[in-house]
C-alpha cells in the first residue's frame, strides 16, 4: 500500500463506524489516529491495520474537553499533516420529556454536538495553519432532520451538530476545507441493533435478516471517502443513507 | 376587560417581544408573569398593564438554571392555572468559528437551547397535572433554519430549539398541550436593530425606514395569540413571519 | 353583518374546505364569488349564506383553463374589488408508479398545480392593477412536502404548487401582495375519508372517532382567516395544520 | 477498457452535463446510449468515446414524448441491458409572474419535470422485467428546494421533478432500483453560464475567474458515478454539489 504523508483522526472511534473508517483510511495509505474514552479497547482495531501494514495509533479522548480534543489532534498533526477529521461520537437516547433530566439533555448534547464543535474548530485551526485544505466530516442521524417524541435531547443535539456543519461549511469552504454532513437514516449493522432487533421481533429473525437491512459500517466509510475525493468544484455539504429496503 | 381564571408565563420578557406579549395576553384577561434576569427593568411593563386595569407579575429569572425555571412557573401556577409558556430568550451573536471559544458554544446554547427546554419541560409537567391541556410556544430565528457563516454557535442552538420543540409537539400534543414554532425571518422593531441598521446604512436611513420595514414586536403578540386561539383539530407546528418587503 | 367593498374569490369550492372559506369570509363581509365545475352544486352553499345575510355568487370554472379563470376573477373584481383569492383544487390519488399513466400525471399536475398558477397570477394581475395590495393563499398537504409512495403524481404536483407560491411570495411581497401556502398536514372531516376510515378500521370505529382526530374544513377557514389578518409588517410563507392527535 | 454487458442511457444529452456522463460511464466499459432533440449534434461526442475505445449510441429524443423516450430506453436495452439512467434536461428560465404565460409555465415543466417522470417510470419497467435493479438518476438545481422570484415555472418543475423522484426512490427501493436526486446548487463552466458571467461582470472577470469557481461538468459525472457504485445497504436519495468557494 502507498503510504502518503498526512493523517486521518476519527473522534469517537467505536467498533464500528469508525473502526470502519479507519481501515478504510489506512488502506488508502493515511496514517489514521483514533481517540475514544477507554484506548484499549482500540488496541485490537490498531492491531489489525498494523498487521495489514497500515498505521493506527490509538488515543485515550474525551470528546467533550477542549483540551483533550486540542491534544489529540494535534498529535496526530504532528505525526503527519492533518489531512481529515471525521466526528462520529454515538449517544442515541430516547427518553420521555418528563424524564428527561437536565443532566440528560446536558450530556447528549455534549456527546452529540458539542464534541463535533470542538473537534471541527481544533481541525479547522490546524488546517489553516498547514495552508493545506482538508476534509472535516459529520456523522448525522434520522434524528438531525425530525423531532421524533421521546427524542428532545437527541434529536436537539443532532439538530445542533449538523447547523454547526452548515455554518462551518459556509465559512471553511472559501478557505479550502470540505465540511459535510452524512446523515445516516439507517439501523447500523452493529451488535446494539442487533440486540434491538432481537428484543424486538425475536433471535430467528435477527438471524435470518435479509441482505441489505442494515447499513454496514464499511458502507459508510466508503460513502466518507467518496466525499474526500470530491474536487472543489463540486463539494457536497450533506447526502443521506439507507438500506435499500428501508422505509422512510 | 374580563379576567380569566389562567396565567401566561413569559420566558425573557425583554423590552420588546416579550413585553409585547404580556400586553396582549394581559389585555386578554390572562394573569401575566414575566420573567428576566433583572427584574427590577420589569416595573415599567408591570406598571403599564396595570394601569390599564391587567395584572403582570415581574420575576428575577435565570431561564439556564432548573431551579429557577421550576419556582417561576409554579408561582404562576399558583397565582392562576398555567395555561400558556412562552419561552423567548435571546442570544444573537455572530463570531467567526476560531473565536468561538467553548464558553461562548456553551453560553449560547445555554441560552437559546437549554432554556427553552427547561422551560417547556416545566410547563409540560405542570399542564399535565392540572389537566387542562394549554398552550408551549417557542420563538425561533432565521438561524433555526440556516447556518449562515459566522453562526455556527447561534444557529447550532436555535436549530437544536426547533427540534426539541418539534419533538415535544409530538409527544405532547396527544396529551392536549400545544406546542409551537414561531420562525421570525425578519428584524424586528427594537433599540439594537435600529443601531445596526444606523451603524450600517446611516441616521437618515434609519430614521426613514418603510412602513413594514421590521416587524413590530406587537404584530408577534398577534401571531402567538393567533396560535393559541386554534382548536385542537388543526394545530399549527411551525409558522414564519417576516415583513412583506423582506429579501429571503 | 357589516359589508364591505371588496371580494374574496374562491377556487375549487368543494362541500367542504371552499365551503367553510366562503362562509367565514362572507361572515365577515366580503363579497364571495365561489367556482366549480359543476355550478349547480353551489346553490345550497350560495343559499345558505344569503339566508345568513351574506352574499355569495356561484360560477362555473374550469381551473385548468386560463380563460375560465381570468373571466371568474374578472367578474369578482368586476362585483367588488378582489382582495383574496384562495386555491383550493383537490386532486389526491395513490397510484403504483408503472400505473400512473402520461394521462394521469398531466391530469394532477393541471389540477393540483397549474390552476393554482393560473388563479395566483390573474390574481396578482387584478390586484396589482387594483392597487389596493391582496391576498392570494394555496391550500398544501402532506405531500408537498414528501413523496410517499405511490405519490409520484400527486406530490409533484403538490410540491411543485408549493415552490410556485413560494417564487409568487418573494416577487409580490414587496408589492404589498401577501402569498401564503397553508400545509394541510391532517384527515379533514369529509364525506369521501370517513369513507376510507370505513374501509379500513370499520364503521363503528368510524362512527365514534374521538374529537379532534379529523380536521374540521371551519377551522381551515379560521387558518386562512388568521392569515389574511396579518400586518405587512408580520407576514406568514407558510404554515402546518393537523390535527393534536396526528402522528406525524 | 474493460466492457460490460450493460448500458447506461442519457435522457438530455447536451454538450456538458449530458456528454461528461456519457463519456465517464463510456471509460467504465458501459455501452452509452445519448437522446437529445438534434440527434446529429451527438456525433462529434459518440466519434470522440469511439476514438477512446468506447461504445456511443446516439438517438434523436423528444424527452417530453412517452413514445420517443419508450423507443430510446428499448434501444439502449436491446443493445445491452439496461441498467443505469440519468435524466439530465435543462429548462432553467427567469420569467417575471405576469410575463409567464400558460405555454411557459406548461412547457418548462414539460421539459424540466415531465420528461423525468416518463423516463423513470420507461427505466423502472424495463430494469424490473429484467430482474436486475438498475439506476434511475435525476439532475436537480438550487430551484429544486428554493422557488426564487421570477422562478414560478422552473422553481415549480423542479420542485415537482423532485419529489416524483422521491416517491420513485420510496417504492422502487425495495425492489433493488436506487433513484437519487443530486442537486446541483452551482455554476457549471458552460458557455451559457460563462456569457451570463461575461455580461454581467465583463470579459476580464469571465476569463480569469478563479479555479473551482465553476462545476465541471466531470465532477459532476463522477459525482454520478459515486452514487452508481454505492451498495444497497447504504444508498443515498439525496446530495448537494457546489463548488468551494460558492456563497449559499
Amino acid at each position: 500500500m502507498a503510504t502518503r504523508n498526512a493523517s486521518c483522526a476519527i473522534i469517537g472511534a467505536g467498533d464500528y463506524i469508525g473502526a470502519a473508517i479507519a481501515r478504510k483510511f489506512a488502506g488508502e495509505g493515511y496514517t489514521v489516529h483514533v481517540g475514544r474514552r477507554n484506548a484499549d479497547r482500540l488496541e485490537p482495531l490498531c492491531a489489525e491495520i498494523a498487521a495489514a501494514g497500515g498505521r493506527c495509533v490509538p488515543h485515550q479522548l474525551d470528546a467533550r474537553q477542549e483540551d483533550s480534543v486540542k491534544a489529540f489532534l494535534e498529535a496526530a498533526n504532528a505525526d503527519a499533516p492533518l489531512e481529515v477529521v471525521i466526528s462520529n461520537p454515538g449517544a442515541n437516547v430516547n427518553v420521555p420529556l418528563l424524564e428527561t433530566t437536565d443532566r440528560i439533555f446536558t450530556k447528549v448534547w455534549e456527546l452529540a454536538c458539542k464534541a463535533g464543535f470542538l473537534s471541527g474548530r481544533e481541525a479547522a485551526r490546524i488546517m489553516l495553519e498547514n495552508g493545506r485544505g482538508g476534509s472535516i466530516f459529520f456523522t448525522g442521524a434520522t434524528a438531525s432532520l425530525r423531532g421524533g417524541s421521546g427524542y428532545a435531547a437527541f434529536a436537539s443535539a443532532k439538530a445542533g451538530l449538523r447547523m454547526m456543519a452548515q455554518a462551518m461549511a459556509r465559512e471553511l469552504g472559501p478557505k479550502n476545507i470540505h465540511v459535510a454532513h452524512l446523515v445516516i437514516d439507517a439501523g447500523v449493522d452493529t451488535a446494539f441493533v442487533r440486540e434491538r432487533i432481537r428484543e424486538a421481533h425475536g433471535a430467528e429473525a435477527e438471524a435470518n435478516l435479509p441482505e441489505g437491512a442494515l447499513t454496514q459500517p464499511a458502507s459508510i466509510a466508503n460513502a466518507y471517502w467518496a466525499l474526500h475525493q470530491q474536487t472543489p468544484d463540486a463539494w457536497t455539504f450533506e447526502m443521506d443513507l439507507r438500506p435499500h429496503g428501508e422505509t422512510w
